[in-house]
């Protein structure tokens, strides 16, 4: 049996930092319904002591979601820990995610601290944590660099913190900063190089600052980890964070090539994608993967030719897969005879050779100046005939 | 000194084919004339044989651009190079670019051909080409998957194109269904196995299916690639091609890791990037890499207080390098004491210890009510307070 991959969704905190949006507790509980049946294991709720909308979020999903693990984000700060502790007090499967950072830039210019002050404060915040639950995340804040300034650092600060009772270590790519085989060869290094990882799950957090988050996180995966921290169409502080969408499907179908499975039901993607763009107001690129408006459908002669003699020709998801219609065959001034035949016969048109000749010139003149042909354009060419 | 990457440009022919896209002449013109502004070395202009309009454009900016190679796509047919021959006539450096596909997939149901007759047709056509121009490209569709299916036909295809005079070889990933480094492996195997491969330049062109566009044109770039294929804004079929600006700042960002240069001037990427939103009417989602509306806007606390002290802390573009206005700290219910007292300096006001406090809790509960708090809304806190 394949390895599990957890999905640990973080649209409600990370997502919700996206500049200019801003969710009412009851569209929160809507989203946190959505993703608890879309099949997440982890809905990261807020960060209960930065403002009371967030500790109302992480107390009221921890009441109304039973089963999946609700948690909240704190500094490795006693009292932002204590608040996330009360707020996480009704949930099932409680988890307090703390931690901070481990690069040279966040340690000299952020906290100004030693390597040694740094660690120490993690070690109290991790056993702080689970004096409250008995499930605790540790993020060392903008690792993906740390990893780069000095991995024997953060070797030393993985094995202290599981040490002090850390479950799950998460290692950011908090500026979007790495390629896939860095990012990889950072969690293989890290499980093979501290005792005790086999004590924890590892977790990839990917930023999309150069575009690469998917494939950054699909590079943890390959390196050990077996838990991907994501947003519903990518959403997030600057150019937001991992998409879920696109990460549980390239696992999907290349699942020669990971080896994982996660427990998403995939064919509720498109709903889910859409309730999230609704409810943000962050509206998806019609080129967005997986989600797009666009990303079922063809437009170019070559392309309609080999969709309509094989779909996957030109097209590796079936779109049911993900909850979309069928593959639309759109017709512009780059489609062929085997697009325009297509569409006429679907519309009860069938016409003998010369005569479909002439059709297509005109259909190719008419091309030219619109952006698609439609249905009606098509019957006045044909009744012009 | 760094090694040298073109960088073609597909805006205009497979970022025109993106369904519902229609340009005209004039804009066509006008998206050429900023593209070799911007620096780009060719200019893929169309696919003249598909229609009167993609004639006229690879014809049209043949004449207008003598400071960029155009180029002009065929299939692997007679009166298609015929054609783009023609259409390319008044080029200063013309390019035409032809080819098949090469995966069991495109062989069996679309091409119907034996793996020998594909490959006779495909010399035939760089014959063909080369009696026009010098510089003609050979494009081996679906080749991720072909190199996949059998990478030994794939050795044999590009040493006889190259024989037959290709000077580039493209191997797009037409599906999107690669993992950067298997691309990165690809390019490097072809190039280590086919004996006359220093005799050409290969070429990245990826497909965004999976969201790894960029990832794997940058693993291309690793394995050897010194073209990449992009368009603006990664538009394109389906979910699109790989991001031109994606790939230029990941290049420029990441030099320590990939060593090679482009000709772009980054600080015209976000003009060029909202022209081509503008007149092809593909919206760029705010949460898009390098050129998003909130690509360079922080609104957390943690980010805030972090940028605020020093600007790599979160950043690792300075958005002047792009074009971009400077860094953003927008007021949410997340931002903290940091971001909240900087913006009240910014406005003229100083506030002692005590007050500040209160005027922060005030701050808050206001902040959960709205996306973003404005300077309005802080005067109208400050003079209630």
């Amino acid at each position: 049996m394949a390895d599990r991959v957890q999905v640990f969704d973080t649209t409600l905190r990370d997502g919700e930092q996206s500049p200019g949006v801003r969710l009412s507790m009851s569209q929160k509980l809507e989203i946190g319904r959505m993703l608890e049946d879309l099949g997440v294991n982890v809905i990261e709720a807020g960060f209960p002591i930065s403002s009371p909308g967030d500790f109302e979020s992480v107390n009221t999903l921890s009441k109304e979601l039973r089963n999946v693990t609700v948690c909240g984000l704190t500094r490795a700060v006693a009292k932002d820990i204590e608040c996330a502790a009360d707020a996480l007090k009704p949930a099932a499967r409680p988890r307090i995610h703390t931690g901070l950072g481990v690069s040279n830039s966040h340690l000299d210019h952020k906290l100004k601290m030693t390597k040694e002050q740094a660690l120490e404060k993690g070690v109290a915040a991790v056993k702080l944590a689970r004096s409250f639950v008995d499930d605790v995340e540790y993020f060392m804040e903008d690792s993906g660099r740390g990893y780069l300034d000095h991995p024997e650092y953060l070797y030393q600060v993985v094995e202290a913190v599981i040490g002090a009772g850390a479950t799950v270590i998460n290692m950011p790519d908090t500026t979007g900063y790495m390629f896939p085989t860095e990012y990889r060869d950072f969690f293989a290094n890290v499980i093979a190089n501290v005792p005790n990882s086999d004590k924890a799950t590892f977790s990839c957090h990917c930023h999309n600052d150069l575009g690469m988050a998917t494939a950054n996180t699909l590079g943890g995966v390959i390196g050990g980890a077996r838990q991907v921290e994501v947003t519903v169409n990518g959403i997030g502080e600057r150019a937001g964070n991992t998409s879920l969408e696109e990460v549980v499907m390239a696992l999907h179908i290349r699942d020669d090539l990971f080896q994982v499975e996660t427990s998403i039901k995939t064919e509720k993607l498109l709903a889910a994608s859409r309730m999230v763009a609704n409810l943000t107001g962050m509206i998806v690129q019609r080129n967005k993967a997986v989600v797009g408006a666009n990303a079922y459908a063809h437009s170019s002669g070559i392309h309609q030719d080999g969709v309509l003699k094989e779909r996957t020709t030109y097209e590796i998801i079936a779109p049911e897969l993900v909850g979309a219609e069928k593959s639309e065959i759109i017709l512009t001034a780059r489609s062929g005879r085997h697009g325009l035949r297509h569409r006429l016969h679907e519309l009860g048109f069938n016409f003998p050779e010369p005569r479909f000749e002439e059709l297509y010139d005109r259909f190719l003149t008419l091309a030219d100046t619109k952006s698609e042909v439609m249905d009606d354009d098509l019957r006045e060419l044909v009744e012009a005939n």
